[in-house]
């Protein structure tokens, strides 16, 4: 392994021009300081330095995307790709981050930074856990063979009191749903503790389970301190729980590593907070880049926010992501699980399985389950009915002829824009 | 505890006006979804919703920041201040910032969003651990009873063998200097493990230190898992090592505090990967409010970059820093060590000290240290000399006269700027 090298890409505007630029970002995040040292001997430099590997020029603009403390005459814009020897750091995340995403964004010849591509030696992949469950593991807990699996998020997000979720969930479970799962902002506040939550409805779902044979995965939010996650994670198991959901941003890839070493449930990876990373075109990072870091630290369920969303992000983008989360990583041994949401229905779930190419996900809805005018039971048959349609190529309106709980939704539920639904439209 | 709340204040542009996005930030983040549900009561919504506390319209703006789907005549920009219950969370820092720093950056109601303001109740703060050392911990274990505390970095960053480092350590400890760090590239790659390194490094340390009766204190980067952080952190307690280091984004809030918890040696906090949440003036969050986070986790020493520094951080965003890191946050008994770096020399540790107000800092200088021209002892001697003179109120020049370390240094290093060298200046 000791001449591998891992590789990142960047999509940079510079006023020193890209070969500079590249340079400085190659040297600041390896062998070089702002002065040559003696001791940066040519032996050094081979054993240790970054390499800029391409540089491929794409524009140029007049005036700079953020503020820079330098400047030039015009400001290039292009693509950079470094490697570095995977010797400097070993297979480890948090230093992989340190040096492809560290001290380079705040870089005086940079006007504009993203990192949007990542590669990792087989053996550096193959030496972290990844996902211990993915699609398969998750597919087996549920009890869904194919299809998409469909989910749902409890509503108020917080609130609630242990009984109402408890009642909230038997009603859910009742409608024949595949997965449930705490909202990110209910953790473990006083008036519903992981405790007391996690008993209550695992009893409903438990004893919902005994009567069907199949059991709803419910995805409990253990996000909290090491020891704290540690115990949520026992408790989990021990009372036949078979999901624990954490905010990957705040828990941190040391934090998500340690459950996936510590914790045999599926991890339900959010990632509330993105938006810090993804929202600027001027800086930041692209999601094919931190779901491959999520993956490798060991989530299994990666959100990717849903087409025509009730955010920012565009459907492209939004296509992107889930097509990052499904595809294989060499060197690992599944892939995760990729998790639609947000202003979720009936009109989005078919585009989403063909676009991806597999029906290998997971559909979460809120109002598009609990606001069909039959009732959440209906509002779930009304998703499965839709993707249907999709996987026999067949119009969803024309499908919904003879299902009365597709009809129905498809004239209670607004279509959104045309451009999420057609895989070859062009979202603006 | 249960009526207290926490506040976040942002600074925020909008399609929609100030009032909506605000009661739309307010809905998301606590208990609203896109349709108002029959099951968010009027008895919910008074023990979990978020409040909006204030508004305040500071200007307008023709055109979106931030690429953004919803679009208005025009963009209010303003600062608006919101509230949650401390019982939906708890005092609990990853699940903090999921509700202040989660799902919002991306919403459509805002065309840019910075959080740059933060307030938790004192028995919120109280009830987590923040630093176990700080400033006086820090002095007692260097043996500094006054005066700026002076550091270094090991350079080149990454590619030294363990044998080379450890000569370079030996060079350094003999200058007189009080605090070395690895760099934040170095971690524990197979070329120079942070066994091996701290078991060389430990050695020279250990024996100045028996000559001396003083112990340099050299921050090892033990950034890594979770168990390897336990295990590196016990192995530098056993080798009579005083400081840990670690990268604070990609450990992890959850990740800090376990070390906090686990170790008793001071943190020294790396921020790399901070430009990411801080260049950008329409994304991002302020520092005052991510020091907070950090040392409220258990970090003793952070870095606040330098004045008149290689990044594009203007002189008065490090002041800010700065400032916020030593200030008090009610409920806890101790600040955290401002660590101030790049592209430091003798010209800019004085005002450090001014506009701080104290010498309670941590000053790390590289080639300011290494390239005196009468060798690093010199180095050393030339920024204490500095400190003297700026506390004592002489111009440095003055000082200089009868001090031949500190009159070389003048002649060497190049000034920088004015702006970053007088307290009432205003950078640009």
């Amino acid at each position: 392994m000791s001449s591998e090298r891992f590789e990142a890409t960047y999509e940079i505007e510079s006023p020193v021009g890209l070969e500079r630029a590249a340079a400085v970002i190659a040297g600041e995040q390896s062998t070089g300081t702002f002065v040559r040292l003696a001791s940066e001997t040519d032996a050094l430099r081979d054993r240790a330095a970054a390499r800029v590997e391409s540089i491929e020029k794409t524009g140029t603009s007049s005036t700079p995307s953020l503020p820079c403390r330098l400047t030039g005459d015009s400001y290039q814009r292009g693509i950079v790709r470094l490697s570095w020897p995977v010797a400097n750091i070993g297979p480890s995340l948090p230093n992989l981050m340190a040096t492809i995403a560290g001290n380079l964004f705040e870089l005086a010849e940079v006007s504009a930074i993203r990192l949007i591509d990542l590669h990792v030696p087989k053996s550096f992949a193959s030496a972290l856990p990844g996902p211990a469950h993915g699609v398969d593991g998750t597919r087996a807990l549920i009890g869904v063979p194919d299809g998409p699996m469909i989910g749902t998020i409890i509503k108020p997000s917080i609130g609630l009191t242990v009984e109402d979720t408890a009642a909230l969930v038997d009603t859910l479970v009742s409608s024949g749903i595949d997965f449930i799962k705490d909202d990110e902002l209910q953790s473990s506040g006083p008036e519903s503790t992981l405790e007391n939550r996690a008993k209550a409805v695992m009893e409903v779902v438990n004893s919902h389970a005994d009567k069907t044979g199949r059991k709803v995965m419910y995805a409990f939010n253990i996000t909290g301190e090491i020891d704290e996650m540690a115990r949520r994670a026992d408790l989990l198991e021990s009372l036949g729980a078979t999901c624990a959901m954490i905010s990957l941003n705040w828990v941190g890839l040391s934090g998500i590593r340690f459950l996936r070493d510590r914790c045999a449930l599926p991890i339900h990876g959010h990632r509330n907070g993105w938006g810090l990373m993804s929202r600027s075109p001027h800086i930041g990072i692209s999601y094919p880049v931190q779901q491959m870091v999520w993956r490798l630290a060991g989530a299994d369920h990666l959100h990717v926010n849903g087409l025509a969303n009730k955010f920012t992000e565009t459907d492209d983008v939004v296509r992107e992501a889930a097509l990052a989360v499904q595809a294989e990583i060499p060197g690992t041994s599944r892939a995760a699980l990729p998790v639609f949401s947000s202003g979720q229905t009936v009109w989005q779930i078919g585009e989403c399985g063909t676009f991806l190419g597999s029906q290998d996900f997971l559909y979460c809805a809120g109002g598009g389950i609990i606001s069909h005018p039959d009732g959440p039971a209906a509002g779930v048959s009304a998703l499965r009915e839709a993707a249907e349609a999709a996987k026999h190529g067949v119009p969803i309106e024309t499908w919904a002829k003879d299902r009365a709980a597709l009809s129905k939704a498809l004239q209670s539920f607004k279509r959104p824009d045309a451009t999420a639904l057609a895989s070859d439209a062009q979202p603006s």
